[in-house]
């Protein structure tokens, strides 16, 4: 089977998405998540445009990747300068990586108009720029920016641009379908003699303004590109880039190529989802292959026929992908899932099937009210404990009450008073702080501190707070999940409520009860 | 121009949407609007489905159409029965269209695993009930369920299909990607042989299992369909339907045909939005053409560019669809970007690059401290008046105070209290709610509405919270967003605070503010 490269722009293109702003924590998060997943090339931000791209290109040197190689992204070097002498150039140098991505302009307009300088200069600066980064032994993936609209315009000029990265050996041309506008049959018609013009291996990069993204990067495939350019679940400027999670499975399972290291595939949608969550984006559920409906029946007609044949109202097993199917008129499959979840913690629960389904239902209920367990494990865990019959808690909350007011000299601003009971003794504390949560998650540790020192040592390192029915406006559901760290371990716990406070206290009192637990084993 | 039928089953197809629950008074809407924007061939439910359906053409049969046919959708008879004594056939009679819409199998493994008879049988079943309706003088559609699946499987009887219905007088036969699969190379090669062996005008259905939906349609068109059938915004089973939203922009202003009567097709934009009002679902801002994201830039050098040369970073006139260009507000904007927010409301302002910079300063200064106007462009225009001196505030509120606790029958649960003043007047109010922002929402309303009744028309239609440094956990800063109505207009304002409450109430605040200055205004 051939190999095609895939190259995410998750952490550049896609932060050029409107409501998408990383921080340092979420860059290097989903770094680490494509990485394991087995992506080819992943993109970050231009190491010039700011401070915190500089900042994410020296943490991320120590990070040792296991499968993906680091690209970081800039442009050719100003006009009427020299690459060496260029800040940009130099800027882009300094991030360190072993391959750049550069692009360059491939039509004539932005030459002219937008560059302000001629069509000439334009290829000097394309050659200069990679022929630089080639003499320091690096990688360079060429981005023909506006190659389709540069092709339809001035198709000459558009070549010469290929020609010249070509000629300064640039690793790969990539074709920029930069403003999305092109149609299936330009693009097939464009590749193909851009195929039989150049040597070097080409790419494509497409975005998503007419629907056809994923649609062009398949027939750039089809047409002999090796490399497909994209972001996960498509973020992107306007209308998003290509959406590997969508080509990727269509090369794989349907065309007969390769993207992925073996044995990833199934990871897909589990993959798709910590990204999401990284973004706190909503997730769109009707996505092909990774979305809770793309397998999911509600026709009577289909539910019926797949009972009868598998695969009559399916296009592929959903466990190729790590989705599942779910008939939304019935019972609920997904007792696997269940189980296997169990395995390594409880092998003889796993084993019971009448249990596992108890589980389920139980599961299902609490999914009903918006609880999910995504990216909050150790609340599973205690979950589970729970169900079983396990969890023995080390304190109780009897009382809590939160107040909120401006904070004058003559107020408390935010604070907060709880009341506990460790063993039949109980203890009130109260803390103020500079919000509601943050004088909760005070007051909890002063009350329980005198009984377990070892909280004292737990901070939170990450708090996340998701909208869950936008419909309802400030009367919807709101799910907290929050990491915490005692400096060895973190762990993750979710708390859901119409009352963020109270979501964020079910959370902590999670977070608080996982630590105990723990100390108690080991 | 080649006209392209345009045929839309929001009302069947769309219907097996998760989430989607049409009522009567929905569905007649629908049918409405999609008439008055001018789409082919409408097709509603099935008549024999339940009563609902019955009722719905005997209420369409009222309405007079200006450009549509209504199109009511039913299966085949039954096996070892006739089109004559079949209760489906006659229900779908008694709906009394002068179009209906017949399916039947396309694929052998469902004729003998699904219908359970045999493949003679089932073309004896599309044959009487196609040449049944032609009797009647109707117009019938045939469409071949899982033509491309059975095309594959068993090519030989899934063109007998289409030979059958070609037979018994179908004026359309319609090859339907049932479960989504269909790649863009399989896709064409089976369309471009049927074109060539069959002499009835042919239709596409496609789905969006592969998110290939609309490059699938378009290839179709170009190997000969003349007829293409989908759902406005997407709605349907599992991924959806062929985006028809998508289709008629690429085919009409990209690809030379001629899909809406003249003058239609700049009424895309808001055409769309009014159907998405009548689901009630989230509309998905990143879709082509009709999202709020599809012309909307936040790349500085892309806004930059833009300035230039009109067109250089965008595949069409966002006019011709009735949609508009939008600039974001981020850091990696610029002063460019700054300036065209300034120049339809000040433009004396924008022309002035003293006050220009200075406004950017104070802008970089608030993005520094987590403040973003991304997405609230209502609390941008109050910041703008603000910095001009052109505020006057409506109101002031003087204090409020919050309060949470768990709600037992003797305790309040969540609840607020806020003291106002209006021109020197002022007036307490005190709310529950099913949390604390809730109920500061609906104590500000209620202290307000006294002097400003306009206020009780207006609703938070979207609630969205982010921590912006996750580093500090609880302690860090959280940015709200929230989005009001008054049913006509909607709006979106911004806080941001170390204190979820306290920022939710300066997005509410300015929200608040921004609706009473609009109707000063107006």
């Amino acid at each position: 089977m051939k190999k095609i490269q895939i190259f995410d722009s998750t952490l550049r293109d896609g932060a050029q998405a409107r409501g998408i702003n990383y921080s340092l924590a979420d860059k290097l998060n989903v770094l680490k998540l494509l990485d394991s997943f087995g992506i080819d090339y992943i993109e970050a931000g231009n190491p010039a445009s700011n401070p915190k791209e500089r900042e994410f290109f020296e943490r991320a040197a120590d990070i040792k990747l296991s499968h993906s190689k680091l690209v970081a992204f800039g442009s050719t070097r100003r006009k009427d300068s020299s690459a060496e002498e260029d800040a940009g150039v130099q800027a882009l140098l300094s991030a360190g990586t072993k391959t750049v991505s550069i692009f360059g302009k491939a039509w004539d307009l932005h030459v002219t108009d937008v560059l302000n300088t001629t069509l000439d200069e334009n290829l000097s600066m394309i050659f200069d720029t990679i022929e630089f980064f080639k003499s320091k032994g690096i990688e360079v993936i060429f981005d023909a920016e506006h190659f389709f609209d540069g092709y339809k315009a001035n198709p000459e000029y558009a070549f010469k641009v290929l020609e010249t990265a070509q000629k300064a050996k640039a690793d790969y041309l990539v074709l920029c379908d930069t403003n999305g506008g092109t149609m299936v049959c330009q693009m097939r018609e464009a590749v193909r003699k851009c195929a039989s013009s150049f040597t070097t291996p080409l790419g494509i990069h497409a975005h998503n303004d007419s629907e056809l993204a994923v649609a062009n990067s398949l027939i750039a495939v089809e047409e002999g590109a090796v490399q497909v350019q994209g972001t996960l679940i498509g973020f992107g400027e306007r209308c998003g880039n290509a959406r590997l999670s969508s080509i990727i499975p269509n090369l794989e399972l349907k065309m007969g190529y390769k993207c992925l290291p073996e044995g990833k595939m199934n990871e897909l949608y589990e993959t798709c989802r910590q990204l999401a969550e990284f973004t706190n984006l909503v997730f769109d559920e009707t996505l092909a292959y990774v979305g809770q409906n793309a397998f999911s029946h509600k026709g009577g007609m289909h539910i019926d026929g797949l009972k009868k044949a598998e695969g009559s109202f399916e296009h592929i097993n959903p466990d190729l992908v790590g989705n599942r199917r779910e008939f939304l008129l019935s019972e609920v499959a997904g007792r696997s899932a269940m189980a296997s979840k169990l395995e390594s913690e409880y092998p003889e629960v796993a084993k019971d099937k009448q249990k596992v389904s108890e589980l389920m239902n139980k599961l299902k209920d609490l999914e009903n009210e918006g609880v999910s367990f995504e990216g909050a494990e150790s609340s599973f865990k205690i979950f589970i404990m729970k169900e079983l019959g396990m969890h023995k808690p080390q304190f109780k909350l009897i009382h809590f009450k939160v107040f909120d007011e401006p904070s004058h000299h003559n107020t408390f601003g935010a604070y907060a008073v709880v009341k506990v009971d460790v063993n039949g003794q109980s203890r009130m504390a109260a803390a103020d702080g500079n919000g509601p949560v943050n004088a909760l998650d005070k007051a909890l540790r002063e009350a329980l501190g005198i009984f377990y020192p070892e909280l004292t040592k737990v901070v939170l390192t990450d708090y996340k707070v998701r909208v869950l029915e936008t419909s309802h406006a400030t009367g919807a559901k709101v799910r907290v999940i929050i990491e915490s760290s005692d400096g060895k371990d973190s762990w993750r716990t979710v708390g859901v409520s119409t009352d963020v406070i109270e979501a964020s206290l079910y959370a902590l009192i999670d977070s608080i009860d996982y630590k105990l637990l723990e100390n108690e084993v080991h």
